[in-house]
Order: C-alpha cells, then sequence, then structure tokens
C-alpha cells in the first residue's frame, strides 16, 4: 500500500511538472497501465495518448492553482481541487474548476486519473495575470 | 442522465441539511440502495446504516464548509472540497479536509458517496468559533 505522504507528494509533482511544462516528467508519473478519464464521463485515455494528453497540456500553457490541501485516504487514492488555465489552440485563455481523484501503485506511480468537472465548471478568462 | 445542476443542487442539500441538523433530510437524499465509503479505504455502509451514520452526525454538532465551487462531470458524479468539523462522543472538537465524490440516478439521489480523507487529513480544531 503507498503510503499518504507518498501520495500527496505524487499528486505535487502532477501540479509542479505541468506548471514547469514538463511533459516527460509528468507522464512518467504514471505507470505503464495507467487510465485517465478527464473528464470523468468521457473515454478512456491509455499509453501513447497519456503522452499524447500531456504534450497538449504543456503546448496549452495550463497553468494548475491547488485551492485546497491535498487530501489522501485510508486506501490507495488521493484527491485534488484544484482551477486550470490553458489557451487551446485558436482560442482563448480558459479556467476549468476541477477535482482530480488519483490511485496509486505500492510505488506511488498514478495508476488512475478520474477528473472531476462539467460543462457549468468551464469558463473563459477576463483578467490575464 | 442526472443534469449537472441537480447534481450540485443535491450536493449543496447534503451540506444545508447537514448544518442545519436534519438527519431525515440529508438520509432521504439517498437512494434506498446507496453506498457509503467514508473515508475511501474503510468499510461500506448501506441501508440502516447511513441513517446511523446521519443521525450520528448530527448528534456530534457537524458542520461542514465548502472551499471552493462544487464540481460536475460529464457522467452521473459530482465533487465537494470541503472542511468538516465536529466533536465526537467524550472527544474534543476535530476538523477534517476532505473531498466526497458522489454518483446520482436519474431522479438526482445520490447513489454513492466515497470521501477522499486520510489520517493526515485530520486535526484538532484550536480556536472554536
Amino acid at each position: 500500500m503507498p503510503s499518504e505522504a507518498m501520495m500527496k507528494a505524487g499528486l505535487q509533482a502532477y501540479v509542479d511538472l505541468i506548471n514547469a511544462g514538463d511533459a516527460d516528467g509528468v507522464t512518467a508519473l504514471f505507470s505503464a497501465d495507467a487510465t485517465i478519464e478527464d473528464p470523468a464521463g468521457s473515454p478512456i485515455k491509455r499509453g501513447p495518448d497519456i503522452a499524447a494528453w500531456f504534450k497538449d497540456t504543456i503546448a496549452f500553457n495550463t497553468r494548475i492553482h491547488p485551492v485546497a490541501p491535498i487530501r489522501g485516504s485510508h486506501g490507495r487514492e488521493a484527491a485534488l481541487a484544484f482551477e486550470v488555465e490553458f489557451t487551446p489552440p485558436g482560442g482563448s485563455r480558459m479556467r476549468i474548476h476541477s477535482v482530480d481523484v488519483c490511485t496509486f501503485d505500492d510505488q506511488g506511480r498514478i495508476t488512475s486519473l478520474r477528473a472531476f468537472w462539467g460543462p457549468s465548471d468551464m469558463e473563459a478568462v477576463q483578467n490575464e495575470a
């Protein structure tokens, strides 16, 4: 079982590596058989699609701002509540209010990520920093 | 499929009814076959155990403070990031930092609740309001 400290460090690294623009680094946080369902209710991504997803994430100048301390659990899961801003190709800057829930293997690698946000949680960024 | 508005209203009602001390009201937000896993990684509660759980919740003078807007999804799920304070029998007041993820049926009733918090997310309340 991964420790809470290990899982929370994994989610903090997820935030830090995305904000640092390190697509390979964030992809390396995931196990080889990991799944991403972002948003929850959409098709699941695996393998090469995960690497491509994070390449796009970095290309979109994505910045993650946690809005509360990362939560652990009594099992293999941890949760991160955050706002994320990004600029899709040809579009204007957007903000999504999300909660990501991840499961972890014994080595602290992410084995699944599910992102809870819906259409009503997305908005245009009015004042860019 | 429940609408995002319906799911968010359900989670807001969950907060409001607990804060109002209405154990029957919060129990009625759940479907007859609902499950509660609070915290994630602990045994699942069903049926009469859910009613008893919320009776205790109210008896412990529980107050929920959301720390971010409730998130929806592109499916049947929604998520609430919050702090909760409560006083267990014979104990002092405690605070837990949690994220609850719920699934909903077509009528907007909660069919499952999973609460993400671990031992490191619980603390004593130093200054009571």
